[in-house]
């Protein structure tokens, strides 16, 4: 990613690079209609305003003056970590590899949670087993192994079913709590101790795990300089991972087939900050599905302009936070689709109208 | 309500107060049943903490170990108030009537979010188009229109199918944010100039109307003195409304069955309000769906010490809101029925085990 581009142009870097240059924006003749109408809806204007802006917002990226939720695509990307051997995690590296099985199994709370909203899960393996570099000391991968990663994130997106109008993006690994802090403090430019406002316990560690990973990050981010400000998607690579890297791709190929997304907690957000600091606006057919407990995803939901539809203070990752989010959106657009407005169901001359 | 009971025991304020003194608590056993699977769910220890709570609470009113939201049921309880021709409401008072006509059409919005979430909706007509007493000046309601909306509430939750697993309590009625705040101000204690935290724009009134609502709140609670602190209960009857009071007595009836309760939004948590304050714990059987846009439902759900699971400053009231949360309620019960244990998954020895 960045400047020294390798390969032909349909893989990897030189296919993000060029895609970014051509995003196509929303219907905006669509999502107008969607926001006429909702303004007359049976009730009071402005009463379900959230959800009547989610409406609005699906009816401009599905290119419909009818918005709906009725094929939801989740991809998880999973991938490990060298810096899980920096002991910041309570769990080992293998528990990647069961977690993909438990995807593929159905044995799950995101494949149980798709379940219940009517979507889909593809687990998307970019890097379990094939642990990454120690951010702390070199870039975690490879530039071949950022190829890969885009084309597996691009890829990914591209085999989605045609009819596919909604995409949750989701991730799994064990220690990516640690890349992504890294990540943001990168993209900030929080250096030393100021690098630690995004570290969190992740998965729950304790105060001397909880160390370990701000001292990982503050290594990790030292080593950058100013990347995250010279180039942002190259800090994915830096201090990121794979799954990190693929979900930044994917994220892009939904764009061009104009697929809103629903991004998950603070790895799935860091992941999106280095698009839309390489691109402005490059985000807006993104919504956040939740706010986590993390701390630091409360700060990277601000830095993009996000506000949550859930605040729940989950922290489970795997795209869980957004999955329980899909319910929500159905609703948004059930509610200015389904229900009739003040004309239609009063006639002419009706209150409110 | 209150001391001065008419009627036969069978009846109206006799049965309340009767059935206040019988409430039945959870299923203990069930609900640790839940939460100790909850502890041992694949993913890291409380990282759905709060739908694992959602969960053990439904399975103590379930007083099953297999909590479940397959049946869930909305009574929408409707009615006119007098208080409406002061000016306090953006909408005529005929609004009421097209709106339960628009419910029993399933032609609205609660009716539309029911239908997305797999639940039914009645509508229950306790007092539309016979408007209650102005509010500011005497008893709303008339004892015996008491008793009859109490009947109202009660044998709407009887005639619910015995499947029912959750009951989501919902109101419309122009004029009735005032008379909540009415309520809330009288429970509270807050008269003269602090009886106006309680009021809020309701369907979105001008600043004149603000200042209406806010006269006509103090001059209701000027005139109950005490009535508050002596006789909560009675307070629904002299400034709330039959919507409020066959809610409370909704929730009562559903407590004696042992239903979980979602409360909607400053209306419905007014009434719910009044029967805590009538009987410490007996809304141990609710739960909040959504924090409302109407700035007295913050303190409101301060005061019953309850946290909602939705926070979208929805202000639309039918019941939507808290709709809108049984999707939320149906994955948490998914998240520790339908997710393997670390040991199911992993074997004996497992991580997190």
């Amino acid at each position: 990613m960045g400047a020294d581009l390798t390969g032909s142009a349909d893989r990897g870097r030189a296919w993000l690079v060029d895609a970014l240059g051509r995003l196509p924006d929303p219907d905006a003749s669509a999502a107008a209609a969607v926001r006429r109408r909702a303004d007359d809806i049976l009730r009071p204007a402005g009463a379900l305003a959230r959800l009547d802006d989610a409406a609005v917002f699906l009816a401009g990226w599905q290119r419909s003056s009818r918005p709906r939720v009725t094929h939801p695509a989740g991809l998880i990307f999973a991938a490990d970590h060298g810096v899980a051997a920096a002991g910041v995690s309570n769990y080992p590296t293998e528990v990647t590899a069961a977690m993909l099985a438990a995807y593929r199994a159905n044995r799950s709370t995101v494949t149980t949670f798709a379940a219940v909203v009517g979507a889909t899960v593809t687990a998307v393996d970019v890097g379990v087993g094939r642990p990454t570099a120690d951010l702390r000391v070199e870039a975690a991968l490879t530039p071949d192994r950022v190829d890969e990663a885009i084309d597996a994130g691009r890829d990914a997106v591209e085999a989605l079913p045609a009819a596919t109008d909604l995409l949750v993006l989701g991730e799994m690994g064990i220690g990516n709590t640690t890349a992504a802090a890294a990540v943001c403090a990168a993209l900030a430019g929080d250096v030393d101790e100021r690098s630690a406002v995004w570290v969190g316990r992740g998965t729950g560690v304790d105060d001397d795990g909880l160390a370990r990973k701000r001292a990982a990050v503050g290594q990790a981010v030292a080593r950058l300089g100013r990347l995250g400000r010279d180039d942002p998607l190259a800090v994915l690579g830096e201090v990121g991972g794979a799954e990190l890297v693929a979900m930044a791709a994917a994220l892009v190929a939904a764009r061009l087939a104009s697929i809103p997304v629903v991004l998950d907690g603070f790895v799935v957000g860091a992941a999106a900050w280095a698009v839309g600091r390489a691109r402005p606006g490059a985000l807006a057919h993104c919504l956040a599905g939740h706010r986590s407990a993390e701390p630091g995803h409360r700060r990277l939901l601000e830095a993009l302009a996000l506000q949550p539809l859930l605040d729940l203070d989950l922290r489970l990752g795997e795209g869980s936070g957004a999955m329980a989010a899909i319910p929500l959106l159905r609703l948004a657009c059930a509610g200015v689709t389904d229900v009739p407005t003040f004309a239609e169901w009063f006639g002419p001359g009706a209150p409110g109208s």
